[in-house]
């Protein structure tokens, strides 16, 4: 197989991420740039300035989110890629941004050597993906562009100062009651590059991954309620400890992850005890339970596990259980036909390339509701995310970018 | 044996129980009653009023010890028994109260059947062993009597609105720099009755413990830390997992003590998770250990198990270590004789008593550093305590009271 892909400029890349980074810069190396702030609008001001000189068709649609597009000669639907541009508080330069500016560098590259697609191309800037300014707006623009935002978000989704996302979109010049005319029923493929945010690539040695899907995730909140009592006048043998239930519990739901193998994982990351002092034995333990797996099988064998290992605990230590559902989204696995360009362009260029599941959520996963999706992972140094102190080298990040170029062309040329 | 020790008239004593918990008296059946607040003072005053009546002479010592004291014919060290007059927030009415009725009720009994002892006998009402406005004055009172309280004491140690136990002193009347007069070497013996505060003596359906010791007590905070990481994107088989560690050693410490046995008690009742986030694999988690044994030689060995466990469950599992003994109070044995007089009080009596040790402290702990303790445990319904719940049958309770009474008379009389 020959390599039609020219390489991509390295040294131009590195500047636009450190352009880029610079607005909103936080700490040393850290970005905080929330969802239609002044460091978003200027972050997207430079962005739709490279798109207009790469010769792209810039627009913001209603949601926020930015487009830039090349026509095709043949018309029909867009291939699409991109992420989104908006920051945790702080998080780092590469979360979002990096899919942003692959996606841009990549179009400008096949233009410049190849003319203009056949199909329409186009790079997308995505808004408020992670709910930094917006709790529960996460996923905001790629919500909106599939249809999956209410009339009445604009009014009753707000920060934690109160202020709604509606007064937000109207001070950046947005018309919260076009909303809707955000949707897209025109895109024939989304392929999203992004930094993995794991350890997975960097213990395998390898500098670039193609995603097979994202991961379905479950959280759950459970109490476990016992008798509360004296620390020092209530023997062992005579207690309910929703403590010791609890530590029981989470032994083995991690356990049974850990040998389910990868990529299964479950965490615990939030407790509280009531009443929680030293010398009381507790009367109840809440606790959440985060259960992930790409397969949706097996993310449901994984739940039965956990709710049979509850319900035997609290049974056996004669504790009260409640255990409520916070939310349950499916698992997405990634197009076979994108994933199968993916890894013939990782191929035809020499790039070795893992498959992997992604287990942290993405704009991809609701960008499948209307169409073919599929993602590159770039290797995260430590697996290091959400902190300033995220990282991956550029010789990674232009592996990565190469890898969405060829699938790109394949795609649109 | 012959029994000398008169019926103890079962309904004067009720009679006392709720005239004195009407004093600060919360909820149904409840006592809100703080070291020296108008409760504490009209609580005082009562049993002033009934131990006067009883033919006894009464004072307040410097710390807020209210006495009662009947002079013995051939003089000599007093036998002395009480217990305290303060409450938790709420508490109920027998921790504490319960003993100083005893006492008084006791005495008076012996005193009208038998006339003058021997020996001096002395009623005493302490003062706030539960540290309950003061959070750091727990055993105020018996401490003072055994020279364990300093001469700052009084304008350091302070309630939670930040007025200083001196202030509250001197507002019924006491002077703080007379606190050192509070102390006493002249008691022969101690005997303190209390509720049992825990379950042991309703399981075995006996009304009456002699205790054989008050159990050794160690607080230890223990922090594990990991590395903070995405819940989704980092595979279970890279992870240090703070939480995964807290599980285990939580787990295995509580069932070290399950297994060693009764008196052994360990209790986890507080944990912070940082930063305590659903999606998030904690960084850390700070806990606290109480581990209590009446006999030295076992705490001691059950504190070596708990530090091996802790560097074993860390080393392997890549988590950072630190451990901090917030306290370690020695465990306080009975003394032989006095159980032994107890015990032939109980039998002269046909009264069932079991031996045991204490989980909980007790004043008779600190005022054994000047004279020979022990105590009597009444049967308390559930093992409640600490609540305004907490209850004893008037049955059980006229029961211990005899034993008490037998045991004075041998010691006084």
């Amino acid at each position: 197989m020959t390599n039609p892909i020219p390489a991509i400029d390295a040294a131009e890349v590195e500047t636009m991420i450190l352009t880029l980074g610079a607005i909103g810069a936080h700490s040393e190396t850290g970005v905080w740039r929330t969802a239609f702030s002044d460091e978003w609008v200027a972050a997207n001001a430079l962005v739709k300035d490279w798109a207009t000189a790469a010769g792209l068709t810039t627009r913001m649609d209603a949601a926020g989110n930015l487009w830039g597009r090349i026509e095709g000669r043949d018309g029909g639907k867009a291939i699409v890629s991109g992420s989104h541009i908006d920051s945790q508080c702080p998080g780092g330069r590469y979360d979002g941004a990096l899919g942003v500016i692959a996606a841009l560098v990549a179009i400008k590259t096949l233009v410049e050597a190849f003319g203009p697609p056949k199909r329409p191309l186009e790079m997308l800037s995505l808004c408020e993906e992670e709910g930094s300014r917006f709790p529960t707006a996460g996923f905001w623009g790629s919500r909106a562009l599939v249809g999956r935002v209410s009339a009445t978000d604009p009014d009753t989704v707000k920060e934690a100062n109160g202020g709604t996302i509606g007064q937000a979109m109207q001070a950046v010049g947005l018309d919260p009651a076009r909303l809707d005319e955000a949707k897209r029923d025109d895109i024939a493929a989304f392929v999203e590059l992004h930094i993995e945010q794991g350890p997975v690539l960097e213990h395998a040695d390898i500098p670039v991954a193609i995603v097979t899907g994202i991961t379905a995730i479950r959280h759950t909140e459970v109490t476990l309620t016992g008798e509360q009592n004296h620390a020092g006048a209530f023997p062992m043998d005579l207690r309910r400890d929703p403590m010791a239930g609890f530590a029981e519990v989470t032994s083995r739901l991690i356990d049974h992850a850990y040998r389910m193998g990868r990529p299964a994982v479950t965490t615990v990351g939030r407790c509280h005890v009531s009443p929680n002092a030293p010398a009381i034995i507790p009367r109840s333990v809440t606790f959440t339970i985060d259960a992930r797996h790409p397969i949706q099988d097996e993310a449901t064998r994984m739940h039965a596990a956990h709710a049979a290992a509850l319900t035997e605990i609290a049974e056996r230590r004669g504790l009260g259980l409640e255990t409520r559902v916070l939310f349950d989204h499916p698992g997405s696995p990634s197009d076979p036909a994108l994933v199968a360009a993916l890894e013939a362009s990782a191929k035809r260029q020499g790039i070795p390339a893992l498959h992997m599941a992604s287990g942290a959520g993405h704009d991809a996963q609701q960008i499948a509701r209307i169409c073919p999706v599929a993602m590159v992972f770039v290797r995260s140094e430590g697996g290091r995310s959400h902190t300033p102190e995220e990282f991956s080298t550029i010789e990674d990040i232009v592996a990565g970018i190469q890898v969405l170029a060829g699938a790109l062309y394949e795609l649109a040329y």
